[in-house]
């Protein structure tokens, strides 16, 4: 199976970072293929930026496509997911639906943890969008300085898991964590946190092979094969011709 | 991968039928164990009649849980599944949570067709519970004489497949079938619905294994392993112990 | 008339307790009899417990049911309160369900006072479930040891006051209390609240009483006198009839 | 136990009519008495109309209060009943708002039944207001011509249960019955629906009765005893008397 | 164009701060008159006064209709202001519906700072009411002494930023200002906020204005401009001509 | 006060029209400025093609914003609305929001009419995502065949109306007519719905003018005034400099 992981930011270390992640819970016999946005900004924090994101990550979709069984919208708010879902001839799986969801499928009420709070109310937007606002106990920001995102992980574990810990004392049975430095977090927490710990990524690698095996096998049909040959003016033609 | 489908009523035909169904659709080197709940009903159609499958569901989980990776609990309504999510030390799958979370993972809004209106309230109430009040454009349901669940695709499939045209002009950007004597049925309405068409078997396969994996490889934890060892009586001890 | 008290949980000293509160909001006449689950949970504190409490709860309902006017549900959480209002042939009434009317019916915002945070998760469902999301300004928890409920009222009777405080402070326009050990507080606590003060099992009493009497005068017809006769396995004789 | 029930439409007659209907599921030894709104509408149809009707309808309220153990609402639609729940020293029932507590109390979702497609706006939101949004499965009109109230019941029986009976095919667990001229037909239609038939008045004075004796018997304090002394304009003296 | 401004209010002093703030943000060539009720209260501050003050305010909106084009309900709870919508021939604005849509017009979620605690449930229900409940991030208010309104905003102002800046914390896009005392504070706000911070007052007049320009121009018909000619007693001759 | 009207559909002539449109109910002393997207879909009919519109909008709106007040999305459906009011430094209004805003400002509930049903997924993610979920009561679509959007208004005018009392008779109290093909038709259909009829345009108009005048009056602080000087890659430079 072949999934093609597009990163919505245009910095290519974040796709490797998460490709890398991909690549530990996708099944054996999975490929990841990572493509970046080459239009936007190299990290995404409100929803305007990700109104511009949208369509630069469908453009590197349309031209890379071909031959893949599912498409990863590897930025959590997921920016233009609802739009693909019924415009790509696969199925299509953003970081935010997929750790809600999967968060959903493992408790009644979960929190999210995250990096800045200047993030929340695009992310905020996304929990309502999606149908989750009374399954979402509320956030909380780590809001501290950091260079590389790698360095969060180990600098601000134990306040990152205190965090979730506020989370759950407020009702979560599960803590979602977003945003690619925190990508991995989860595999460490589970212990500490005594509730399921849930990484966008992996959720979203799980979601796609998933909704990807159900196509093959016949399970799952009905998805716009075919495009409508809708008239567009602009358009790169790639991304014109899925229309 | 090793799936246990328990079958929450007390007829094995059914059992065979929907474990037919999931290894359609179940990843190679997945096996599926089927077992049937022995106390309870033939064929559950209201509330009250769930509410006593689910711990009967729940024995036999107990008995048969040993060497699987996740638990498939395959009757629309998904008796138990909260209760059971918090309490098993693998990931529990409903086949109307799976479906409905597929339906919305595909589209936005969806619509639910299904055999018998008596059957409405029970399956409302699941609707509304798992949070899908506002995706869910409505029902249709069947409501024909038949003798065995088998005859029900060939005899009425048009029927059927008209039931579900009208949720699609309601709004339905995807149909889910319910009901066993529906299993199966959306391998092939697929071209003839242009919207997806879902099996809750066959989606809750999908979930299961993807949750699964998750766990495998370390991207879910913290469901819980082990027991609170709370002091239960007249429980049979596989069932006691999980306590 | 004849109230039956079901006692979810499997203490007996429970069910005293309870009975004793209930008879304080009686009317002249009303008659209460005291039940004990035989199977489950000397006390029930999560849903999955709550799971296996409803059917037992059930089958000594099924056993002693004759000649009583209405059933009471004693467990805040209601475990199977829904589907037994669909089965039974007599009103049932729910504490968390009959508390959380009353709250609405004095005031326009609710919030709960309850025992341990670990019941957090089965309470939420409750009040979401019985569609009070909106109406429900949150939950505060004692979390403090004790040995006898008994003690609970004395030893903590100031703190308990102050967390309904904090409640009222958040837009409670009342205060329920819920869970045995609170049972019969909310009689003190009134002047010093300000706001009305709820407690389940004396408005479940006289919830009870109220559709009993409409039952009477025959204000309440349709109840489901007659069992469908619906084949099942396994189930207590009396249990069965009533399917 | 003295009840006051009050008629916030001007009309005699109609209070009569609705004291009659009271009587007859009123526990023994509850006495009530009916009042009629000095100023107003005979009838009232919108909310505007209800808006007037509210404080005509405090006004008689404050009159008669002394001696009275609860108040009564006696419109469908409860002009003012959110308001004088925190104003008055005893509980205060209305009939739209006990009638779906009813309904709720009784299954899952409603349908409500009433006269005419002009009242549909002021009870869509007296539905909404009370929460019952998710519960309520719509309405159906009579909108047939009538000369009076009286013959309402005789002449279109059968067309009110049909209209019932539709609502219960898009899946109403209860029906709740509307308005005056519909008043007592809840009690002859049980057997014909199947399902619980919910007459407001019969159901207003059974929370009435409950919510009584709760504060009788000290289970329910903290209702605003005092009035806060607040200084008001052009009020009659009664009426001032209670802020 | 011609506004009139109601004040709920007896508080002819608050009649005269509303219009000079409502004259700041007029267009040129809009006359605001302002009148205020002469029964009810000198400041509303629970939906009881509320239910009141909305005839009240009726009372004297009918004696000064004629020549106005719009009526702005000039008291943050908006008494009445459904029940007028549908009953006068102009367009009926509230300080409380059209600060929360202009918030709404500025961002995704809003908090709102006030006066006193005790106006919470009286404010809650409005937001509600309105359809607000998933924007509204929370409330705070001042609850600080003070003899005039118009020393509020010099003596608190720091406070009243602080509280803003808190629910700016919680996610609130938006300010919304309720309360006379606060009328006008939001001018001054801005900058310190970085947020947008909106005026009941101010908002209200913008909405009247477009509301009745859409009238004028014969874009916004369909107004109740005859009166149903609905028998009525009791009332004021101007008000029951409107009936 | 200088508006500028954005179409993000490519059609010049539709642009046109709508600026007709906007000029009938402009205030004296407005002026407004069409401008016609470059890129995307000559008439946007689903999500995916706003998606693509909505940075194409954003295009034009940044080389031409210099010396307007405010910013009409003339779309239903309002491709990028919420990010773009947290973008530009001047007041953002769409179509769909204003309407269901102006709808919501004159009744309780309300229906929308439009053109043609495979628009319903996007206008219903519009009902939602802008709150109204609970004050729409459903759409009606034409659904018929036409050259030029002039000829439906003539061709189809008693067909629209009988689809609007269809949603009048369902409760709706006002139609929305959305759609550059409807655009006007409220104009005419006030007196024969007896229900307000509300125009996109038209109110989008009242609602620009509305804030800008807010902004103007010192009334509105708090837009995003300075950029954040966000660095992008591949935008065009009046677009890059906004963020």
């Amino acid at each position: 199976m072949n999934l093609l992981l597009v990163n919505p930011n245009t910095t290519a270390a974040i796709t490797d970072r998460l490709v890398e992640e991909a690549q530990r819970v996708a099944a054996p016999g999975t490929t990841i293929t990572g493509v970046t946005a080459r239009a936007g900004f190299p990290y995404i924090e409100t929803a305007a930026e990700a109104m511009i994101a949208a369509p630069a990550a469908l453009e590197v979709i349309a031209e890379n496509l071909d031959g893949h069984d599912a498409v990863i919208l590897a930025a959590f708010g997921d920016p233009g997911l609802f739009e693909l879902k019924r415009l790509l001839p696969v199925p299509v799986v953003g970081l935010a639906e997929a750790a809600m969801m999967t968060a959903s499928a493992t408790g009644y009420r979960f929190g999210i943890v995250s990096i800045a709070s200047r993030m929340q109310a695009w992310y905020q937007k996304a929990v309502d969008q999606f149908g989750f606002h009374q399954r979402c106990v509320g956030f909380r920001f780590l809001d501290a300085p950091f260079e590389r995102i790698e360095e969060v992980r180990d600098r601000y574990g134990e306040r990152i898991f205190a965090l979730a810990d506020d989370l759950v004392a407020e009702g979560a049975d599960s803590i979602v964590f977003a945003g690619a430095p925190l990508a991995g977090i989860a595999a460490t927490s589970g212990v500490s946190l005594r509730v399921p710990a849930i990484d966008g990524t992996w959720a979203a690698v799980a979601q796609a092979e998933a909704l990807a095996r159900m196509v093959q096998s016949g399970a799952l049909q009905g998805l716009p094969t075919t495009a409508h040959g809708k008239h567009s003016r602009g358009l790169p033609t790639p991304m014109a011709r899925l229309f």
